[in-house]
């Protein structure tokens, strides 16, 4: 029995996680914090945990998480937040999977000229494994300090990863168009995610300037070793979850429908929770898993890849236990079914 | 041509009465205010705007107004607001129709225990005329200041009138259970109308303390020349606009769906917005337009009345310019169709 | 481990059933059944089973289901179909839980009555136990055929048990107004579910004449011992899944909130998946569990029941696990939470 | 007053159709025909034109029309039938606003291979002027046989056509991701527009085949004067209506944001329901308006033009009338605004 901490338990992330984690036979959750001045029990915050968990929040307290025995701490705080409390643990050991963005780019100046700030924790940045299983699954065992990966990179990254790692594409101009339900927007109300607002409404924001297109570059030039240029574009859609990736890529030489697809199908052999179909996915399909579904096209001359996953399961607090099993020697699908 | 102003445009009502009023051949929106500190252009608190119209906010000052000519005052402001500023305009006679719920109930102790403070301006409260053109029509066209009706107590009002009117039912008990669409809630962010909190989700809220239960009740009492006691459950819909109200009474004799249909479309003859009909309605059918939809049914031993109207069109906007046509001698339904 | 199969495999209760029993540690899903000619894999008849089990529907043979060891049969086939095909296995001495309305009326007569036709299996009618395990706890256990009980119906009855056990309430004239997500119809497209119909609109249909209600009569007289009179108007809401009821009765004497609260924390003091809650319940925070949400409150002289529950997992096929468990000697929750 | 009538009157394009002919101060809805065998009033067909036009449908017979005086008529009939229908008036003279596909593509060959069956109307598909206003604009005076435009073709043109004009852009694989409300899909239920299959999703459909492509090309051509290539990707989004696109192309040569937008402003100077705005459009401010929606944005080295409409009225309805007022030498706006 694992016992785990969760920092930042108000948001949607941190709820999802509690529902997995609750789900999961060798955890125990035995701390929640929250920033906020009441400590509320964790049904306050959120209703639909009535009857399953009693426990409170608490402070932030790094001491007092270490002497109660938590071996694995969960951060859910915003970015910023992340990189100025979890230095506390990671100096006492304790192994931290961050769903925050702080330890995700690597190198500091992207950080500072995407996030507007100065990286404040420069060493252990340098240990950080990005926790994509299906990219980097056989360094996360060994990690002491994961950088969960985001929502729409997973999309554009596994969607692309088969054809950047055997060269089958050019690497610039990659087209990711994204469309994401509203509560990747986190749970904190403004304007743009009120109901009347969103609601039979479709936009593109952040065009060109979304924080996510230098994580899918770094990773994707990870996979292909040469360096990656992508066009990204999300999408807000008048649904609670799901995100829907239709990537455009031009291929080095023609390939047929049938070899991309063979091809996915022996990338992804051993990734238990990627599906390549053949049929066209729809994000409902995949809402509330832990699953990547896939498939491929070819229009004109163009690859059309279609992708999709549940933005808080699979997006976030999905592959943070799928990161979690392989760091503590359980099986990989291990309440995720 | 009348010279109009609107005060507090940032809001939804705003939206849809400009919309209406763009429509209207004989009104000029003369002036827009808003309370912020900016004064932005009306398209830029409301992109749908775009083209339509080019006039910019400006701080509330009453003899601005006046002296560009204004001859009637539309108040979107939230209660509270509007008896602290429409008196300067009063006094210096100009015709209001306010939106809010400051001078629609006649007795200030009872808008004290509702609203929580002291109604502020008794003078002009006491010569306030109740905006239902189907009930009050008669004193509307020589009103100064009209109170714009609720948009529940309207489907609340309407749904019952001719039942109580006939003293067909018994005046206690009667249940008005209501779902409306979110846009009711206005447009200041806040969590119960944050996306993925209010899809694909129901609730009941306020229940039994909701501010328009005095309101449809003292309008029934008027109607019934007695008290009338309602239990009013509002429910929050994920959809943006339309309330449906299901009334349930106990008659005090028998009566046929039948009879009951043509009670109801004798009761209605001259209003050209209350469609009496056999089917049951439903949102949809009305959304966007001033009609107020409703068809009786007897289950057993009870009336079930089923009514239903757009929250913002017929239910706040679209029954302010009813209003405002009937003031200044206009065709009940021009800018309305 | 038990062998079970399921009938009519097509539909969202038998997608939801295979969900649940996918996670049932004691269970191997041995056959579906689906009465079209082709015979799908199950992932083609709901592509979000895709990955998770790999089993071909097949048209229904009773032999051939006994002949592979199948002890349990979940029938998901509409009412009708249901008493036509379940004798043949109930005969071989199979256990079933039919998910239909088929078994639910004790009473043939009402059976005709509201179903329009006559009743084809009086033999296995009588023999029947009402599947709802928080009113026929003890009886479930035994029962070779297991009538799961109607969405709606569960809503009303669970409120309303307390009340009518300790007979509280008047037991005529108690509404109960619910509110649906679009699931609830069923997956056969229909003008009255096609999206661009019930999107964006609140309708009530078959008011006073839905066939749930003699359902919750039935029921509620064997709680309380005495006739009940319910009018039921269920309403369409645009959201998947998920219903909440508002149900009305009359105190015989007054009762406070608190000893409302009370008497209904005792009533389920022993029922792991209702919730009695202070605060008002949400369809959402309930969504995709098997958890019943309720309070209560006191409105003027009325009481006011607020309920609610996921329709396809608490009122349909959580439930019907519940219920296996229950005859099969598991813990009654393994697989629901 | 222009008498018109509309064939095929139970579809949404019929109904939005109806709903702005009311507002018409020159036209009179003489007739509307629909191939059930029953002949429905108008109301019955569509609830919301209760007690707005007392009409009745009658089957199609040519020779009626014309004797009761209809000089315009509306076709909103499938594909296939149009052609089938419309020679039958067009040879007595009657002017057409055809709403189908069946005049659009001016190739016979083009229509056969997207289509899967032969063009049956030659004679008039030579004569046919496809009415898009902002592009055809002088020869939609004159015109006897109007091809109105399809909806998806209206986003992918008007987006592209600044550009096109003035070879601007490289003119193949130009990328139109393209996501639509349901309304799109039509009155008739199937699964894929069923309520719990698309709400809560997003899905592409037709990835590379869809019909609307070679419309757009085939206009696109005309455009630019030289042969245009797109890879035109639709996708179904929860929403009823508003379509967005979102389009890349590659410049011939480096161009900065604000040269495109006042290029675009330039190009669509004398068009009264195009926006060119500085902000990115979301479809709701354009919901149930003849408005276009654009901007542009550049990414990296590409151009990013986001685009949107409301499919019904701008892509369907609302053009249709903005046709038939250049036809009947209206202002162009009347009825629309």
């Amino acid at each position: 029995m694992i016992k785990v901490a969760i920092l930042g338990a108000s948001g949607y992330t941190a709820l999802e996680l509690i529902k997995i984690l609750l789900r999961h036979p060798h955890v125990e959750i035995a701390a929640a914090t929250s920033r906020q001045t009441e400590t509320p029990r964790l049904a306050e915050l959120h209703p639909s945990l009535t009857g399953r968990i009693d426990l409170r929040c608490e402070p932030f307290d790094a001491e007092r998480l270490i002497s109660r025995g938590v071996q694995c701490v969960f951060g859910c705080l915003p970015h910023g937040a992340s990189m100025a409390t979890l230095p506390a643990l990671l100096q006492r050991g304790i192994r931290i999977i961050d769903l925050s963005a702080d330890y995700r780019l690597r190198d500091p100046n992207i950080y500072a000229q995407w996030y507007g700030e100065s990286h404040a924790d420069l060493k252990h940045l340098a240990q950080a494994v990005y926790g994509l299983p299906e990219i980097y699954g056989d360094t996360i065992a060994a990690a002491q300090l994961i950088a969960n990966p985001g929502c729409y990179p997973q999309t554009g990254i596994l969607g692309l990863a088969p054809l950047v790692a055997g060269h089958y594409i050019e690497p610039r101009r990659i087209i990711i168009d994204s469309k994401s339900g509203v509560s990747g927007a986190g749970r904190t109300p403004k304007l743009a995610s009120h109901f009347p607002e969103c609601n039979e409404s479709v936009s593109a924001y952040q065009v060109g300037k979304h924080r996510h297109t230098p994580e899918i570059e770094q990773v994707l030039a990870d996979v292909g070793g040469e360096p990656i240029d992508v066009i990204f574009t999300p999408h807000l859609i008048p649904m609670d979850r799901g995100i829907f990736s239709t990537i455009y890529a031009m291929p080095r030489r023609s390939m047929s429908e049938r070899e991309l697809l063979e091809m996915y199908r022996s990338y992804y052999a051993r990734a238990p929770f990627v599906r390549v179909a053949e049929h066209l996915p729809a994000t409902k399909d995949c809402a509330g898993t832990n699953f990547f579904d896939v498939t491929v096209r070819v229009v004109r001359d163009a690859i059309v890849v279609l992708a999709c996953e549940d933005n808080l399961v699979r997006g976030a607090s999905g592959v943070a236990v799928q990161n979690f099993n392989r760091m503590f020697g359980y099986e990989e699908r291990t309440a995720l079914l």
